[in-house]
């Protein structure tokens, strides 16, 4: 505002420069609002991703498995709603900080400031838990889930692993503040630069997690070839997935946290506005062009198309860009999609080489492909574009004439997060394991974990009234036999007929 | 604008003072379509948690009244639409009224005028059927769906019981207009004001169906234990219970209906965005602090972990949370949410006690939780918001050192609520008990309703064409031998299969 | 801009007129700002209907054929992107163009420019995709999909048909720009002036496929009596029912596509935002009575209550109300909702005598309804509405005093249209069936294409862990039997115990 005031009194003239005030306060507040309305919508759609992980994990596991699943996204975003309020909010975004973590805005203390409102909150929130179900949904028929510690090893977990990312983010969007740049990162010991948006490379906790808890009982073979185990609903794996290109929307476009900021000559195209629509569009691009390339790629390895090779890939596409997309042109999204294709299908054969199982893929699609976007960011960013939305002078893509300096950050960001990762994610998971709480027992495994922990299983297609006259018919016949007492659980009966 | 005018003119000075209602009714417009952007988007998320009320509705029956309980979802929308254009509207919101129900605006006469247009309408249906769609969803297997007048209690009944509601709203609403200060609740008559912005003791009619109704054939054994009669697909249960937590964006924070509007110096960020991004947090958490409490408080009670019983304990934190989410603390709607998980918890005991079957809790839910929520506002209300959103000297939270004059007008607020629905429902529900209209027959619900009224199953998951040459295999082959006439119902046979 | 500073300069007086283009520039960029966040989530909810499209296809075929269908979908949005990317915005909207097809904007060059901003493309595209998806994923059992010609017929049949559209969006939106007046049609060699909007006739190429195709075996037995081949699920179907009345939302009220203008004197309710909520009113009313309509309409054919035959009445509805659904008032909208169900209702009797199969019953809705609200639009358009939309001296309804101009420029429309497509898309459809690539064979319809094509089952409700001990009970008992081996296909065999 002291921006308007400064531009607008003189232009005004001394008889009206009264005037300046009231005009440039109405333009603030106009502001504030139309930035509001685009970040909590942006919230909003980034919440719906929360719905999205939980129908895409549920239609990937097997059928008794659904309710254990389900259950961690639900507890993924209430749980996260309570710790981000407590402390969450306050490590990441806290200034002034110590330069390592924040310390301030401990639950919502001193909020609203500028910069700082309930909207921004709630968008973080939102996005971290987006972030954090890629982790804790992905691995969940072998991680224990019957104990208040282990049932929420994703909040549990969530406390100290979240505490990983918190830092990171604090570290990347430290520049950030008040302005929000959004993808300003510096690590700020190598006085490096680098552009990197998304904490990625944070998935790599969930691989090192699946690594150390092995492969479900019958994904491989006596002679360790692959056996799929598919999961029990292309149906949810579809809405799922639409549902995250729905929210990817928030996610990518609503980073930008405010679209009313013009970049150039006032009243043209050159402003945020503009911005944030290419920033959906270089995400639509890319995702796209990923699942026609892994659609085409899959059915040169086998012999049918599948359309949850295909979901998977097209989330790959969106890993990967979601880096670089607002610095990079619609073209280079194209080409980060394609290239994504290929990764994620060649880290899936190098993890059924390494017997290393994951129903999601998540290790893959986003350590792979996010890897890969951080570093097509080193490659692909415009000038212009980072200009615009970083600031003068920042480096940027080799490709587009920059020189390696932006690429050399980018691999630098890549090797710290993996470092750092591996040195507070390791010993946690080792402990784990020692401790025999990384994996269910194999008897909980083959009944199905809903069945031994959630209380019954998730579909009864076939109702059976309690009063009914008797089984009638080859298979409730058979399923009859079974009746367990009504009292003690009709649940468990029907899971029997599926089960036995 | 005309404050606007007052303000600028003279500002700008004898010169420029021409310029006063050009800038003005710039601003004027620009707020028009930025509170029309926020509006029309909040009206389409309430509008999705009809599609949530559906599929939690859907998820929580037993298959065999799938279909049966997502036609009144849909026809709660469709019907709600028609009659709320041609009267609901105007009973609610028509001014001038004569104090009691609003006699203007039917089927949009006179529409659009200031602080009536046509986004309003919009909104405030939306907000009508997802109210109703927690009345009339819930006890759809008891209820006949077989005749015009029976299978649209939720029309026919709306046309009654949705008057109801809409007095109340007319009641609650008739000061907020027109600058629609969200929370304004008086009870004229008593001179009490209480603050109170979503009727849910209006759901207290649908206990009282269900009360007269009885419970499900089965759903108590013959020693009258409680039995679990679970629903069919608890996918379908959390694609609900995400897409109401998503669709209560639109619920809460948009029931301010506009965000451009400054509390307090210009250019800063006190002013309805905030307030909004505010209630959308304490949503947020009083949602989530509910359903962590519900699992562990669930957890001391069973020996598992239930995914349906958080999705519940979430959806009473909301409930609870509604009455008073613009006006507390974030840390206020911590206790909320703890406080209504036990609230849940204690009315579901009660309910078992008293063999009360609700397959929805949604008398539990919004009856008790919504109960709390009232009371919660008149102990937690803070000042300084309350004045902010409803003007200058309302009566605040007892805990907040506002005394006990809005408690006292909350708690009134719940008795006049009690006491109208039971005056107008308790008749009208004896009556159809009289009748035999208020239960299906016992060959009807053990035979499942999408069967003998809806034209067959909602599930055909293993396929037979017609053309098939013989059914082989033990399951198939018992079928077959029920094989009716293609022509009569393809259906029926399906159905047949699992029914048998 | 320039009206702007074109209006204030004189206003504000020689001493302060140096403000004008300051004050203007923030105008335009608030502008900018919020009809892009306008935009954008318009664009959003346009693309969620491609999720309800692949809901409800997925819950209207069989089983078998899910995967299948939900492969189209997923298709139809990605190949979507890449070609709408390179040629189909370029085709559709580039200018200046040779009158008959744009020749601009390939690859999105040159964007962004005024009116032609990437939120537009991001919009347009979605648009194009969702009324793509009504085409391509109807016929999906006797498509064949097994190579990657046939597999994308959609892509390559998009890539001929949708220049169909293209060219047909070219002329009909020829004169929007740079100002997008959403209605514009002008058949320009007839010099007639027609009101259209949506290019529903285009469905007809989708009629003319499935007539070449034939019905679903066991559609119609020997004595050729239609018999039900009912969707495997009504839970979807009204899932993606419910997801496409939402993204309507972002169809119909989103193709003002700019929501701050203002059509009367300025701070009033005239101006778009007040438009698109009427528009947003119109689809609500025609679909809700139609759906109400359809629900007694079909009530009178069969003995039952039926959703799905409500939900198709619905979206027949919003097909219906979608030509006219910027320009008619509610009331008009009502009379639109119940014609159209009573339209739907013939062209299924009329495609049953015909032994017409198409699941979706995608041509009577898009084709029978979509031609309705032509002819509706030319009977009830309102002069005052037309003018502030498409612009003074347009002619207006034959019902609302304009004579019949608008209603013969409707009609010859329509035709034009419908030759257009039998012109390019009857020789189309007529080489495939003589190359047979129309229809899957026999033996692919019987099993279903997922198994032959797509690599097993969508679904898998009961689990048998290859490791799994012995089957016990009837069901699975018989099934081990038919037990292949683990590493061939896990899938196949569970696809087994359903199908034998």
């Amino acid at each position: 505002m002291s921006t308007c005031a400064a531009d607008l009194a003189p232009l005004l003239g001394p008889a009206a420069a009264n005037a300046t005030d009231y005009l440039c306060g109405q333009f603030a507040d106009t502001a504030s609002a139309v930035d509001a309305t685009y970040l909590l919508f942006s919230a909003y759609l980034v919440f719906a991703m929360q719905l999205g992980f939980a129908m895409l994990c549920a239609g990937s596991v097997r059928a008794k498995n659904t309710m254990n699943i389900m259950l961690t996204n639900v507890l993924d975003a209430a749980a996260g709603a309570l710790f981000y309020y407590l402390f969450g909010f306050a490590f990441a975004f806290g200034t002034p900080s110590n330069g390592f973590i924040g310390k301030q805005f401990f639950g919502l203390q001193q909020l609203p400031k500028t910069g700082f409102d309930y909207d921004f909150f709630l968008y973080q929130w939102a996005f971290a838990i987006a972030a954090a179900a890629g982790i804790t949904s992905a691995p969940s028929p072998r991680e224990p889930s019957s104990s208040p510690t282990s049932s929420t090893p994703r909040s549990s977990r969530g406390s100290s692993t979240r505490g990983v990312p918190l830092v990171l983010v604090h570290r990347r969007l430290g520049r950030r503040q008040p302005h929000l740049r959004p993808a300003a990162v510096r690590v700020r010991r190598h006085r490096l630069r680098g552009l990197r948006r998304r904490p990625h490379g944070r998935r790599h906790r969930g691989a090192l997690g699946r690594a150390h808890r092995g492969p479900r009982i019958g994904r491989f073979d006596h002679a360790g070839r692959s056996v799929a185990l598919k999961g029990h609903s292309a149906s949810l794996v579809v809405l799922g997935t639409f549902l995250l290109w729905f929210g990817w929307y928030g996610f990518n476009p609503g980073s930008f946290t405010t679209i009313l900021k013009s970049y150039g000559p006032a009243g043209t195209v050159h402003g945020q506005w503009s911005a944030v629509g290419r920033t959906a569009v270089t995400t639509t691009l890319a995702g796209s062009v990923a699942a026609l390339t892994t659609l085409f790629g899959k059915r040169l390895q086998t012999d049918h198309w599948n359309v949850v090779d295909v979901c998977n890939g097209l989330l790959g596409g969106f890993a990967a860009i979601t880096a670089g997309c607002s610095v990079v042109e619609p073209w280079a999204a194209v080409i980060c999609g394609f290239v994504s294709a290929w990764v994620l299908i060649g880290a899936n054969a190098l993890a059924a080489r390494l017997k290393f199982d994951d129903p999601l893929e998540a290790a893959q699609l986003h350590g792979g492909c996010g890897a890969w976007g951080v570093l097509f960011t080193g490659l692909f960013a415009r000038q212009k574009y980072v200009e615009e939305i970083y600031g003068a002078g920042r480096p940027y893509g080799l490709f587009m004439g920059g020189g390696g300096k932006l690429l050399a950050a980018q691999i630098i960001q890549i090797l710290v997060i993996a470092g750092w990762v591996s040195c507070t994610m390791g010993p946690l998971f080792y402990a784990l394991k020692k401790l025999d709480l990384l994996r269910i027992s194999a008897d909980d495994e083959m009944s199905g974990m809903d069945l031994t922990r959630h209380g019954g299983f998730a579909y009864v297609y076939h109702d059976e009234d309690p009063g009914d006259k008797a089984g009638v018919g080859g298979f409730m016949l058979k399923s009859a036999q079974h009746r367990v007492e009504p009292a003690a659980a009709a649940a468990a009966a029907a899971a029997t007929n599926y089960q036995v």
